[in-house]
């Protein structure tokens, strides 16, 4: 295992550590670690709260800030965070207004952020991001798996609360986000989790992974290594299917790198999957390209797409100003 | 080789039609792919003009738009842009106020851009960044490499072009820039250039390579693999032994990932790195801590330290509005 890491076991201590010194100016971490929260604390809109395993940054901490979330989770790697800190997190930040839980698709963020809102007695809504038109069903997962698409989701609906929506329009406008919104992903190595030591699943070096989790989860095929332009026509066509798009709809195409893929691959994918979409009828209205959401050091990429309606397109271009996205 | 490309001898032009539709609000390409510019030209102000080869992105060509680049001439992989690139440019850009040109120092790179100033009859400078101090003799370099200090250089004197300080203002800057700013890195594993298809060099499982070029140039030694917390004293050990620190220095920290590094173990080296600094009596007053100088998809990291003064500072502050890089 080659990683730039001490101890194993303090990889969540450490990195947050490094994380919150490195951007104090936006973000303030909790002393226990349990959370990290915007730095100037606004109680008088609804608190936008996400959270979840580590090993994917920068979600879900290095979006917490101006016009995205209030406040960010972190289990430990690949993880759930548990109740007390979803309930600290919420001490922290959340006002009058209420607040909004996002939470990815998997068992155990369900279950916590549940117990976490059994247990609170103040107006909460959760919405439950479900994006991977994957689809292969995993051990962790009921139904489709929260991935990639959920930096969307925390974009537009963090600018949403900021610009004062109530916390049932928060709520709808988050569903109407995942409803609009599906990613599919294709690995070409695995990841290995920090205190395993060894690489969750292995591919031969003719080998990728279609459909893959953000976790290193089963796909839902084993193809021969493909080319940009036929991985992008495979990833761009699960996902329009997912969507059930309308001809000459505006789209969002996010093209996401899991962590051991470099910008110039995902530039390389992103013109090819923007190709694939336009022959499909698309226009490509917005775009972003980068590594967001990984799956520690996995080498490969997805495709998210969503269906862009006026709402969406103005909160998506509305400023934001986090540790790893500013606009 | 394990890449998300198409053909190993177009992926120059793949990755640039890519990059160039998916930040078209902000960046232009010219049509023979010869330099990609900002959208909005500005003649009244000196022209920051930068190049060299690809395989570095997001660096150069991410970096244009205001406050940063004018225009970056994107040579084919680890290969120099030629002379007819740097004047395609410099013709796009240009003005009355002269152009600088920021040049990293290898062989290639100096005598093109020199061939170029020699073609032209127009008020310009030139600047050399060397701030690796790696310092092992490379075939392709002339002292000193230049790493990823580029971006710190990249961002103070663009951002001083933008608030229309002259060329020769520019130019001083730029050196003084230069002299404060030093680098050195590590390599957990080797890249891969598309068109030789197989690792530049090998490592093993147990293996690091300290003060490793950015094109898998050779490094200074060869060590057993480390944790991030030795790793960290190394690298800062070396930049600022490079430096000659005063003590209680207010110095920029910037932690840079070549490409295969997820944010995570990014994190987790500046918090190492900037401890490692403090111990040496420096006060990190900024922070940058991102993939935005790669070596293809190497694993692996660079520490880079700026000693800043008020004008740095300042001009590090500024707004930039780039594909890679918002403030």
């Amino acid at each position: 295992m080659k990683k730039l890491i001490n101890t194993p076991s303090e990889t969540l201590k450490d990195f947050l550590n490094g994380f919150a010194a490195a951007y104090a100016s936006v973000i303030a971490i909790d002393r226990q670690g349990r959370f990290v929260r915007r730095a100037e604390i606004r109680r008088d809109k609804v608190a936008i709260i996400s959270g979840g395993g580590s090993g994917h940054e920068p979600l879900h901490v290095g979006f917490v800030g101006i016009g995205m979330l209030d406040a960010a989770c972190p289990g430990q790697i690949f993880t759930s965070p548990t109740p007390d800190q979803i309930l600290a997190a919420h001490a922290a930040v959340a006002g009058e207004p209420g607040a909004l839980f996002l939470v990815k698709n998997y068992e155990g963020d369900q279950m916590n952020f549940d117990m976490a809102i059994e247990m609170l007695d103040a107006p909460i809504a959760k919405v439950v991001i479900d994006d991977d038109a994957g689809g292969a069903v995993s051990a962790r997962s009921i139904g489709r798996r929260g991935v990639a698409g959920t930096f969307v989701v925390e974009k537009i609906v963090g600018a949403a609360a900021e610009a004062r929506l109530d916390l049932d329009g928060c709520r709808r406008l988050a569903e109407r986000t995942v409803a609009r919104t599906r990613s599919m992903g294709v690995a070409l190595s695995s990841c290995t989790v920090p205190l395993a030591g060894r690489p969750t699943f292995t591919l031969a070096e003719d080998e990728m992974e279609i459909g893959v989790g953000i976790h290193g989860e089963p796909g839902r095929e084993r193809l021969p290594l493909g080319t940009s332009r036929s991985v992008a026509e495979l990833l761009v066509d699960a996902t329009l299917r997912a969507l059930d798009t309308p001809d000459g709809a505006d789209v969002l195409l996010f093209v996401n790198g899991f962590g051991g893929s470099p910008p110039m691959e995902l530039y390389c994918l992103y013109g090819d999957a923007r190709a694939a979409l336009e022959r499909r009828g698309c226009r490509v209205v917005r775009s972003l390209v980068g590594t967001y959401v990984t799956s520690l050091e996995m080498a490969g990429a997805s495709v998210t797409v969503t269906l862009l309606d006026e709402d969406l397109a103005r909160f998506w271009d509305a400023p934001a100003l986090t540790p790893a996205f500013v606009r």
